[in-house]
Protein backbone atom coordinates (compact mmCIF):
# COMPACT_ATOMS: atom_id res chain seq x y z
CA UNK A 1 0.00 0.00 0.00
CA UNK A 2 1.11 3.50 -1.24
CA UNK A 3 0.64 4.85 2.51
CA UNK A 4 0.92 8.61 1.96
CA UNK A 5 -1.37 8.16 -1.35
CA UNK A 6 -3.80 6.51 1.21
CA UNK A 7 -3.79 8.79 3.88
CA UNK A 8 -3.80 12.19 1.57
CA UNK A 9 -6.52 10.79 -0.45
CA UNK A 10 -8.26 10.63 2.62
CA UNK A 11 -8.04 13.77 4.13
CA UNK A 12 -9.24 15.14 0.60
CA UNK A 13 -12.86 13.76 1.19
CA UNK A 14 -14.73 16.94 2.44
CA UNK A 15 -16.51 16.97 5.43
CA UNK A 16 -18.28 19.09 7.87
CA UNK A 17 -18.41 19.39 11.81
CA UNK A 18 -21.55 18.11 13.73
CA UNK A 19 -22.35 17.80 17.42
CA UNK A 20 -24.28 14.24 17.96
CA UNK A 21 -26.40 14.25 21.23
CA UNK A 22 -27.65 11.38 22.48
CA UNK A 23 -28.56 9.87 26.02
CA UNK A 24 -29.20 6.82 27.90
CA UNK A 25 -30.06 6.05 31.76
CA UNK A 26 -29.31 9.56 32.51
CA UNK A 27 -25.81 9.88 30.61
CA UNK A 28 -25.19 12.85 28.04
CA UNK A 29 -23.53 12.08 25.12
CA UNK A 30 -22.32 15.15 23.21
CA UNK A 31 -19.21 14.62 20.35
CA UNK A 32 -17.73 16.69 17.49
CA UNK A 33 -18.46 14.39 14.38
CA UNK A 34 -17.06 14.57 10.88
CA UNK A 35 -17.44 11.96 8.83
CA UNK A 36 -20.79 11.35 8.03
CA UNK A 37 -22.80 10.94 4.45
CA UNK A 38 -26.20 10.93 3.05
CA UNK A 39 -26.86 6.86 2.15
CA UNK A 40 -30.49 7.06 0.59
CA UNK A 41 -33.62 9.20 -0.48
CA UNK A 42 -36.44 6.60 0.81
CA UNK A 43 -35.98 6.53 3.73
CA UNK A 44 -33.65 9.65 3.88
CA UNK A 45 -30.50 8.21 5.41
CA UNK A 46 -27.25 9.38 7.17
CA UNK A 47 -24.19 7.11 7.75
CA UNK A 48 -21.56 8.61 10.53
CA UNK A 49 -18.62 7.01 11.21
CA UNK A 50 -18.62 7.01 15.38
CA UNK A 51 -15.25 5.95 17.68
CA UNK A 52 -16.07 2.42 18.28
CA UNK A 53 -14.36 3.13 22.19
CA UNK A 54 -15.94 6.44 23.04
CA UNK A 55 -18.44 6.82 25.47
CA UNK A 56 -20.50 8.43 22.81
CA UNK A 57 -20.64 5.46 20.78
CA UNK A 58 -21.91 3.45 23.81
CA UNK A 59 -24.77 5.80 24.43
CA UNK A 60 -25.62 5.60 21.01
CA UNK A 61 -25.85 1.57 20.66
CA UNK A 62 -28.00 2.28 23.71
CA UNK A 63 -30.30 5.23 23.75
CA UNK A 64 -30.97 4.35 19.52
CA UNK A 65 -31.87 8.12 18.71
CA UNK A 66 -30.06 10.97 18.24
CA UNK A 67 -29.56 14.57 17.19
CA UNK A 68 -26.73 15.56 14.69
CA UNK A 69 -26.44 19.98 15.36
CA UNK A 70 -25.01 21.26 12.34
CA UNK A 71 -22.24 23.90 13.00
CA UNK A 72 -22.26 27.22 11.39
CA UNK A 73 -19.23 28.36 9.17
CA UNK A 74 -18.12 30.62 12.32
CA UNK A 75 -18.40 28.28 15.02
CA UNK A 76 -15.18 26.50 15.35
CA UNK A 77 -14.63 27.36 18.92
CA UNK A 78 -18.28 25.62 19.96
CA UNK A 79 -16.75 22.27 17.83
CA UNK A 80 -13.41 22.33 19.82
CA UNK A 81 -15.51 22.49 23.33
CA UNK A 82 -16.86 18.62 22.18
CA UNK A 83 -13.89 16.72 21.61
CA UNK A 84 -14.03 15.37 25.69
CA UNK A 85 -17.16 14.29 27.25
CA UNK A 86 -19.32 17.20 29.10
CA UNK A 87 -22.63 16.46 31.27
CA UNK A 88 -25.49 18.89 31.33
CA UNK A 89 -25.39 21.52 33.78
CA UNK A 90 -28.88 23.25 33.96
CA UNK A 91 -29.94 23.72 30.10
CA UNK A 92 -26.22 23.95 28.95
CA UNK A 93 -23.68 21.65 27.44
CA UNK A 94 -20.15 23.17 27.82
CA UNK A 95 -21.86 26.32 28.62
CA UNK A 96 -24.12 26.19 25.16
CA UNK A 97 -27.97 26.69 26.03
CA UNK A 98 -30.00 23.73 24.65
CA UNK A 99 -33.53 23.01 24.24
CA UNK A 100 -35.11 19.75 23.35
CA UNK A 101 -36.13 17.97 20.30
CA UNK A 102 -39.44 17.09 19.03
CA UNK A 103 -39.18 13.44 19.12
CA UNK A 104 -36.66 11.76 21.75
CA UNK A 105 -36.18 15.53 23.93
CA UNK A 106 -32.60 15.24 23.59
CA UNK A 107 -30.53 18.65 23.36
CA UNK A 108 -30.99 20.61 20.37
CA UNK A 109 -28.53 24.18 19.82
CA UNK A 110 -30.78 26.46 18.38
CA UNK A 111 -27.91 29.04 17.76
CA UNK A 112 -26.61 26.63 15.24
CA UNK A 113 -26.68 25.94 11.55
CA UNK A 114 -29.79 23.46 12.17
CA UNK A 115 -30.00 19.78 13.16
CA UNK A 116 -31.79 16.16 12.42
CA UNK A 117 -33.28 14.25 14.60
CA UNK A 118 -32.52 10.36 13.89
CA UNK A 119 -32.60 7.06 14.77
CA UNK A 120 -30.02 4.20 14.26
CA UNK A 121 -31.50 1.47 11.96
CA UNK A 122 -27.83 -0.25 11.33
CA UNK A 123 -24.42 -0.53 13.10
CA UNK A 124 -21.33 -2.31 11.53
CA UNK A 125 -18.74 -2.92 13.96
CA UNK A 126 -15.98 -3.74 11.57
CA UNK A 127 -12.67 -1.07 12.57
CA UNK A 128 -11.23 1.74 14.91
CA UNK A 129 -14.90 3.75 14.20
CA UNK A 130 -18.25 1.93 13.89
CA UNK A 131 -20.68 2.75 10.91
CA UNK A 132 -23.76 3.94 12.23
CA UNK A 133 -26.74 3.76 9.54
CA UNK A 134 -29.67 6.42 10.69
CA UNK A 135 -32.84 7.51 9.38
CA UNK A 136 -33.71 10.95 9.42
CA UNK A 137 -37.18 11.42 11.07
CA UNK A 138 -37.32 15.25 12.07
CA UNK A 139 -35.23 18.24 10.89
CA UNK A 140 -34.62 22.27 11.63
CA UNK A 141 -33.33 24.56 9.89
CA UNK A 142 -31.86 27.92 11.74
CA UNK A 143 -29.35 29.48 9.80
CA UNK A 144 -28.01 29.16 6.61
CA UNK A 145 -24.77 30.76 6.40
CA UNK A 146 -22.68 28.08 5.70
CA UNK A 147 -21.27 24.94 7.49
CA UNK A 148 -18.05 24.74 9.16
CA UNK A 149 -16.29 22.54 6.82
CA UNK A 150 -13.08 20.52 8.69
CA UNK A 151 -10.50 22.17 5.84
CA UNK A 152 -11.36 25.09 7.21
CA UNK A 153 -10.41 24.82 10.95
CA UNK A 154 -7.14 23.80 10.30
CA UNK A 155 -7.41 21.07 12.12
CA UNK A 156 -7.43 16.94 10.40
CA UNK A 157 -9.40 14.10 11.16
CA UNK A 158 -8.75 11.18 8.54
CA UNK A 159 -6.21 9.58 6.44
CA UNK B 1 -41.11 16.05 9.26
CA UNK B 2 -39.81 19.15 8.09
CA UNK B 3 -39.24 18.05 4.81
CA UNK B 4 -37.92 21.51 3.34
CA UNK B 5 -35.57 21.60 6.20
CA UNK B 6 -34.71 17.77 5.50
CA UNK B 7 -33.91 18.40 2.20
CA UNK B 8 -31.81 21.69 2.66
CA UNK B 9 -30.10 20.12 5.47
CA UNK B 10 -29.29 17.16 3.75
CA UNK B 11 -28.11 19.05 0.64
CA UNK B 12 -26.04 21.12 2.70
CA UNK B 13 -23.79 18.20 3.77
CA UNK B 14 -20.24 18.64 1.32
CA UNK B 15 -19.82 15.59 -0.97
CA UNK B 16 -17.07 15.26 -3.90
CA UNK B 17 -17.67 13.63 -7.16
CA UNK B 18 -15.85 10.15 -7.95
CA UNK B 19 -15.58 7.79 -10.94
CA UNK B 20 -16.22 3.93 -9.30
CA UNK B 21 -15.23 0.91 -11.76
CA UNK B 22 -15.71 -2.27 -11.15
CA UNK B 23 -16.13 -5.59 -12.87
CA UNK B 24 -17.21 -9.19 -12.87
CA UNK B 25 -18.16 -11.58 -15.41
CA UNK B 26 -17.11 -9.55 -18.08
CA UNK B 27 -19.14 -6.43 -17.60
CA UNK B 28 -18.31 -3.36 -16.70
CA UNK B 29 -19.41 -0.62 -14.50
CA UNK B 30 -17.91 2.89 -14.19
CA UNK B 31 -20.47 5.37 -12.48
CA UNK B 32 -20.68 8.72 -10.80
CA UNK B 33 -20.79 9.10 -7.20
CA UNK B 34 -20.94 11.76 -4.59
CA UNK B 35 -22.36 10.18 -1.11
CA UNK B 36 -19.04 9.07 0.42
CA UNK B 37 -16.96 9.42 3.63
CA UNK B 38 -13.91 8.16 5.51
CA UNK B 39 -15.36 5.35 7.94
CA UNK B 40 -12.03 3.97 10.01
CA UNK B 41 -8.65 4.67 10.32
CA UNK B 42 -7.25 1.11 11.61
CA UNK B 43 -8.56 -0.82 8.89
CA UNK B 44 -8.96 2.14 6.36
CA UNK B 45 -12.56 2.04 5.78
CA UNK B 46 -15.11 4.03 3.58
CA UNK B 47 -18.16 4.08 2.85
CA UNK B 48 -20.70 4.74 -0.19
CA UNK B 49 -24.41 5.19 -0.91
CA UNK B 50 -24.49 3.10 -4.39
CA UNK B 51 -27.80 3.06 -5.93
CA UNK B 52 -29.58 -0.24 -5.00
CA UNK B 53 -31.38 -0.40 -8.11
CA UNK B 54 -28.21 0.37 -10.54
CA UNK B 55 -26.24 -1.96 -12.97
CA UNK B 56 -23.40 -0.80 -11.10
CA UNK B 57 -24.75 -2.20 -7.63
CA UNK B 58 -25.35 -5.59 -9.47
CA UNK B 59 -21.00 -5.81 -10.51
CA UNK B 60 -20.45 -4.45 -6.95
CA UNK B 61 -21.93 -7.11 -5.39
CA UNK B 62 -20.43 -9.94 -7.82
CA UNK B 63 -17.08 -8.31 -8.06
CA UNK B 64 -16.62 -7.29 -4.27
CA UNK B 65 -13.76 -5.19 -5.67
CA UNK B 66 -13.59 -1.97 -7.16
CA UNK B 67 -11.50 1.24 -7.53
CA UNK B 68 -12.64 5.03 -6.49
CA UNK B 69 -11.19 7.34 -9.26
CA UNK B 70 -11.21 11.03 -7.75
CA UNK B 71 -12.06 13.77 -10.06
CA UNK B 72 -9.97 16.74 -10.14
CA UNK B 73 -11.96 20.18 -9.76
CA UNK B 74 -11.64 21.01 -13.75
CA UNK B 75 -13.74 17.31 -14.82
CA UNK B 76 -17.11 17.88 -14.58
CA UNK B 77 -16.69 17.32 -18.12
CA UNK B 78 -16.30 13.65 -17.28
CA UNK B 79 -18.38 13.20 -13.77
CA UNK B 80 -21.67 14.23 -16.77
CA UNK B 81 -20.18 10.81 -19.38
CA UNK B 82 -20.60 8.45 -16.44
CA UNK B 83 -24.49 9.36 -15.63
CA UNK B 84 -25.20 6.21 -18.01
CA UNK B 85 -23.64 2.97 -18.22
CA UNK B 86 -21.17 2.30 -20.50
CA UNK B 87 -18.73 -0.79 -21.54
CA UNK B 88 -14.94 -0.38 -22.19
CA UNK B 89 -13.44 0.33 -26.05
CA UNK B 90 -10.48 -0.39 -26.42
CA UNK B 91 -8.83 0.85 -23.09
CA UNK B 92 -11.14 3.54 -22.79
CA UNK B 93 -14.10 3.98 -21.04
CA UNK B 94 -17.11 7.45 -22.54
CA UNK B 95 -13.66 8.11 -24.29
CA UNK B 96 -11.45 8.50 -21.09
CA UNK B 97 -8.15 6.11 -21.31
CA UNK B 98 -7.59 3.80 -18.54
CA UNK B 99 -5.26 1.62 -17.12
CA UNK B 100 -5.41 -1.57 -14.73
CA UNK B 101 -5.21 -1.11 -11.40
CA UNK B 102 -2.48 -3.10 -9.36
CA UNK B 103 -4.60 -5.72 -7.64
CA UNK B 104 -7.63 -6.35 -9.35
CA UNK B 105 -6.65 -4.99 -12.79
CA UNK B 106 -10.13 -2.56 -12.76
CA UNK B 107 -10.17 0.78 -14.80
CA UNK B 108 -7.76 3.65 -13.22
CA UNK B 109 -7.94 6.89 -14.82
CA UNK B 110 -4.31 8.12 -14.59
CA UNK B 111 -5.35 11.85 -15.99
CA UNK B 112 -7.76 11.81 -12.63
CA UNK B 113 -6.63 13.15 -9.34
CA UNK B 114 -5.94 9.38 -8.08
CA UNK B 115 -7.61 6.79 -6.57
CA UNK B 116 -8.73 3.95 -3.87
CA UNK B 117 -8.35 0.53 -4.73
CA UNK B 118 -10.88 -1.58 -2.04
CA UNK B 119 -12.71 -4.63 -1.05
CA UNK B 120 -16.45 -4.74 -0.43
CA UNK B 121 -16.33 -5.49 3.74
CA UNK B 122 -20.60 -5.19 4.62
CA UNK B 123 -23.18 -4.12 2.91
CA UNK B 124 -26.52 -2.57 4.73
CA UNK B 125 -29.52 -2.75 2.06
CA UNK B 126 -32.16 -0.77 3.68
CA UNK B 127 -32.53 2.37 1.38
CA UNK B 128 -32.99 3.09 -1.87
CA UNK B 129 -29.00 3.64 -1.99
CA UNK B 130 -27.06 0.73 -0.40
CA UNK B 131 -24.53 1.22 2.25
CA UNK B 132 -21.31 0.01 1.30
CA UNK B 133 -18.69 -0.60 3.49
CA UNK B 134 -15.20 -0.88 1.86
CA UNK B 135 -11.54 -1.49 3.29
CA UNK B 136 -8.86 0.62 1.19
CA UNK B 137 -5.87 -2.01 0.09
CA UNK B 138 -3.96 0.29 -2.72
CA UNK B 139 -3.63 4.43 -3.03
CA UNK B 140 -2.08 6.25 -5.76
CA UNK B 141 -1.63 10.23 -5.80
CA UNK B 142 -1.21 11.37 -9.53
CA UNK B 143 -2.67 15.58 -8.47
CA UNK B 144 -3.27 17.29 -5.79
CA UNK B 145 -4.63 20.41 -7.47
CA UNK B 146 -8.63 19.89 -5.45
CA UNK B 147 -11.41 18.30 -6.30
CA UNK B 148 -14.03 18.27 -8.00
CA UNK B 149 -17.04 19.24 -5.27
CA UNK B 150 -20.51 18.36 -5.99
CA UNK B 151 -21.75 22.00 -4.42
CA UNK B 152 -19.46 23.88 -7.74
CA UNK B 153 -21.55 22.04 -10.49
CA UNK B 154 -25.11 23.15 -10.61
CA UNK B 155 -26.05 19.96 -9.95
CA UNK B 156 -28.10 18.17 -7.05
CA UNK B 157 -27.80 14.99 -5.30
CA UNK B 158 -29.06 14.75 -1.73
CA UNK B 159 -32.23 15.80 0.02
Amino acid sequence: MNEPAKKKLLQMIPHALYILTAEANGHHAASTISWMTQASFKPPLIVLGVRADSFTFDILKQSSNFVLNYLGADQKDIAQKFFKHVEPVDNTLAGEPFVHSPLHKLPVFPHMAGYLECTVVDIVEHGDHAVVVAEVLEAELSQANGLLLLSTTGWSYGG
